[in-house]
């Protein structure tokens, strides 16, 4: 089943500026925010913890990813959200013999995590992703 | 402090049809799908449990509202996030002090409970609300 919004998404262009009003508004310790580059995902990441979720700001690595395009054409803003699963593969059969696309198989993403994501033009052009946490 | 996701926020032209996308996605029981009206805000609304926190699909009830201007501006998509705090002041001006600046004074919206947005220019473009649950 689905248990959990693991994360909000938002592209930005400046990771440190972002994370500074993120910090600004929350208020979370900058001890506990974390950056990190994801080079399969030509990312860079900044987590900010909110309970048993995160707001996750993405900056791009590289002019050519789609997130750089996402942001010459959208600008900063919300970019998708994921949902927690302890059954990645049972959930995305689930969510596509009920006709929600995956865009492709399910990976293994940063943090030793199974996700995938599904075609936004079957979900009221919202980006979603499935996210299972794997025991290292 | 802020401690939980409450919401994400889906602005759609069509609630019944995003409830049935969404619920395919999810795979939440029809039963677990509540619909409210809520003309303080000019809006329907289905609340699509997840976890602690939920999915809100929002559907404008008047075509002068500003979701509708966000629909025929922007399409179906993400809208805004929302979090959740037990003290809806405190958290609202220690984020006033750190530059986040409140589109409002903190209100009471449907369900009694205190809310309040922040500018989004503040945040990246994107719409913060915060939110507390009273007592009943």
């Amino acid at each position: 089943m689905i248990s959990n919004i693991d994360h909000i998404a938002i592209a930005v262009r400046n990771l440190e500026s972002a994370v500074e009003r993120f910090r600004a508004l929350t208020g979370v310790d900058p001890d506990d925010i974390r950056i990190e580059e994801v080079p399969s995902e030509n990312v860079r990441v900044a987590f900010i913890p909110v309970g048993n979720s995160k707001i996750e700001l993405l900056e791009p690595l590289s002019d050519e990813s789609p997130l750089s395009k996402f942001l010459e054409k959208r600008g900063d803003g919300l970019h998708h959200i994921a949902l927690e699963t302890d059954d990645l593969e049972a959930e995305t059969r689930r969510a596509e013999n009920n006709g929600i696309e995956p865009l492709s198989t399910p990976s293994t993403g940063a943090g030793n995590k199974k996700i995938v994501f599904f075609n936004p033009k079957e979900t009221n052009r919202v980006l979603v992703e499935f996210v299972q946490k794997m025991q290292s």
